[in-house]
Parts: structure tokens; sequence; C-alpha cells
């Protein structure tokens, strides 16, 4: 298979990079391929702006979505933006690290997304509105994971934890970013502590790592309900009686 | 008073845009002060990196927030940061203006806040550890404000709406973010179909802006909990018997 690693982090002692090279290594072990996206090295353009669109369908007003889509669908986008798109469309799996940021991904990969998710293809997929979203889409097939360092105690993260359940925070991404356009997205894998593992804590990131590497394709993705499977009939709230008495995001996971 | 407004839409026409001048209309007759940062027209630097540091602390390896930490407390940041910091500083109100893109914000403003949002201020503040945050810190006194378009429904953000609710998705920001600092952060305006308002819609939003402006300081933030307020008497967990039947985010919330 082929796995494409993208990263946000520019330090070479890091354990995002660490993470990056124990992936490499070990999956070219087993006979898959690696492709890489290291947005610092690369110096990624994080700014989605009008140099993003080389022939404006509209030269007077600049409409992301509208010259997104025109961009997308006539081969007239920035280079860079085409040649991720590639390297994604050819990709079984994409595995996103990251440091956490304020609770989300750092700027330059928030960019990535921004300018590389184009209309028509991770939204508006075949121009048609939402028709295909949670679950369809162009990617569709593939398989997600974030592998996220967090400089805090797990317990924070918890269900009760004070800066909220992580996997609440990483919501927008993984339900809103990832299975929005189709992708399998499997348990986050995060590392707590991060600035604070000593060898023994590292060698354990590593095993825990490497068999999060074996299993992705095989473990279970998050249970995310799809937009046309029969829980949302009317293609933008959940049916009652489906989870009347609960609140908060999980309600739009499968038990 | 004094407001800063921070925004991220590049495009005159927009409604981000259209809200700015508003705002600062508003403001101004309503003899509050007003400053601007137009992130596009600024060409903000959005990606956190080596160069923000101007002395380094450690050349050999980077480590973001012992750099962060280092530069802050010397003045030797990058001089962009500073400024924003000192206008952050003056300001009563902070408002951040922008387009929901992938269930956040645009990646040049999420630059902003790695960027300016420096240890030793925002996070780390009085190098404290995490001793001051969710309702103290540096921004403690200032108040805070999400403007929010959105070119889909209300309906997809309502409680039990496909994308998950809006305020549930926003925490990561209004709560991991504002509220982190000490600032009270007022209830999210949203405007949903931002790009399809005709004439009469955009006249109620309009009005519905100035009405939020007028009471920006005096309608009731948002209740997130305080860390210190004795909710949370391990600084970690939400104490039971605290809405132990409750999941989700808004169990942060008091009642």
């Amino acid at each position: 298979m082929n796995i494409l690693l993208v990263y946000a982090q520019p330090e070479p002692s890091s354990l995002t990079q660490h993470l990056v090279r124990e992936a490499e290594k070990f999956l070219l072990q087993h006979n898959h391929r690696v492709s890489h996206s290291d947005l610092y090295a690369m110096g990624w353009k994080s700014v989605m702006d009008e140099a993003d669109f080389t022939q404006r369908k509209v030269s007077e007003r600049l409409s992301f979505i509208h010259e997104s889509e025109n961009a997308f669908s006539t081969g007239t986008q920035a280079e860079d933006i085409h040649i991720e798109q590639q390297k994604l469309q050819a990709a079984d799996a994409l595995i996103l690290l990251f440091p956490l940021w304020w609770f989300s991904m750092p700027a330059i990969m928030k960019g990535w997304i921004d300018r590389v998710w184009a209309y028509g293809l991770a939204y508006g997929y075949k121009n048609a509105g939402n028709r295909y979203r949670y679950g369809e889409g162009a990617f569709a097939g593939k398989r997600a994971l974030l592998t996220v360092s967090i400089g805090g105690p797990s317990v924070d993260y918890g269900s009760r934890g004070i800066n909220g359940k992580l996997d609440d925070l990483l919501f927008p991404i993984t339900h809103g970013t990832l299975f929005y356009t189709g992708m399998e997205v499997l348990p986050t894998f995060a590392i707590y502590n991060s600035g604070k593992l000593n060898e023994t804590m590292m060698k354990n990131v590593t095993e825990n790592w490497q068999k999060r590497l074996y299993t992705l394709f095989s473990e279970s993705p998050i249970s995310f309900r799809l937009q046309n499977g029969g829980d949302y009939s009317d293609g933008h709230t959940l049916n009652p009686p489906i989870k009347t008495n609960a609140t908060g995001l999980s309600i739009h996971h499968r038990d």
C-alpha cells in the first residue's frame, strides 16, 4: 500500500519527526510505499489567496469557493496544490502528524487543508453540493490517521478533563475534514507529556506506534455515521429517536 | 473602550469585510476606539518558525515553547508579533472575524494565534505552568467575540446537526484559546448561508450585528467554568457529582 505522511514540525529531534522516521522504516519493512509532505522543509505556502487560482473565473470579486471549483476543474490551480492532490490521490492512507497547538493543528498544516481540499474534490464532489459527504466522496476507500504530540497530561483530555475530551477537540478534523471526504478515520494516536518522555517512555511510544502502523489497514475506524446511511434522513439532522437523550459530538458516532 | 478587530478575508465585498466596516462605523459613533489587524492586507506571516525568535536561547534544537518563553521575556520576538501583542494588550475587547473553513479558522488566523499567543503571556503566564488558565491570565478583563461567516444552513450546526453543534466545533477557540487566557468570551455571532444573503437578509444581519456591538461590554459571556473556581479541585478534572450524567463539551459550562 502507499502511505502519505504529512507533518508540521521542523525540528529533527522532535517527537513528531522521530515518529515520521519510525513510520518510514517500519512501513518499508512491511512492503509498503511511503511518500512525504514535510511542510516546514517544503516551505509550504499556508495561506489560501488569489495566487492559488492562476486563471480567475471572475476577476472583480474573489470567491474562494467559485475560484477553487474553477481552478480544480480546469487544471489551473497553483502547481504546489496540484502536486499535493496527486500525492493524496495516489495514497491508500494519509497520516497527519503534528504537535497540538491551541487544541488544533499548526497553521502550516491548516493551510495544507485549506488549499489542497479543493471544491470538486474534497467538498462539492461531482459538483453536487453536499450530496456526497461524511463517508462518501473523492477520498472514499482511503484511511486517515491523526498522530498528535501533546505537551500536557492525558487526564486533562479525558471525558471530564479540563481541556475537553481530545476526541471532541479534534472532531472538526477527524469528522469535519477527513471523514467529510469519505475517508475511514482511525482512532487518534495521541502522545501526552510529549516534552517529558524519558528513554523508557520513548521506547513504549515507539512500540505502540509500530503496533498502530501494523494494523493501519485492518483496525476499525471511528464509527462516524454516514450522511446517506439512513441516520440523517433529511441530510441535515440526526433522526429521532437516535440518541435523543444524549448531548455532545459523540451522538455522531454509531454505538 | 478600545476594540481590536482581527480578520481573515481579503475580498472587500465579502460579508466579513462588510461586518468590519459596519463595526468600525458603529463603534466610533458610540465613542469607542477601533484598531485593525487585517491579516491578508498585512501579509501576516502565518507560520511560527525559527525566524520568530531573533536571539535563540538554544541554537542546536528548536523548542517552540522554550524559545517563545525566552523571546517574550527578553523582548527578542519578531517585531510583527510584538506589535500585535501591544495592540491586543491595549484592547478592551478582541473581535475575531473569519469565514469558517473546515470547521475552524483560516490558516492565516490560526497563525496569528500560534505566533501572538506567546509563552509567558497567553500560556505559562507568570512562568507558573498551568496555574493561571481558564478564566485567569494576562488577558483577564478583556472581552472576546467570534464573528463567523458560514456557507451552510444553521440546521446543519444545531444540537443534532450533521456537522456537529457550532459551539462544540468552536470550543477549541472559544474555550481553549480565548477563555484560556482569561478573556470573557461572548456567545458566537454566526451568520449562516453567508453566500446566499439577499438585500433584506443582509439588512437583518447588519442590524443584529449592531445589537451585538451595542452590548459588547454588557452582555453575559459564555459561562465556562473557571479552573480555579472550585469545579476542578485537582486542576485537571471536573469534580463529581457535577454533570456526572452528561457527556460532551458542554459539561464545561456552568448551568
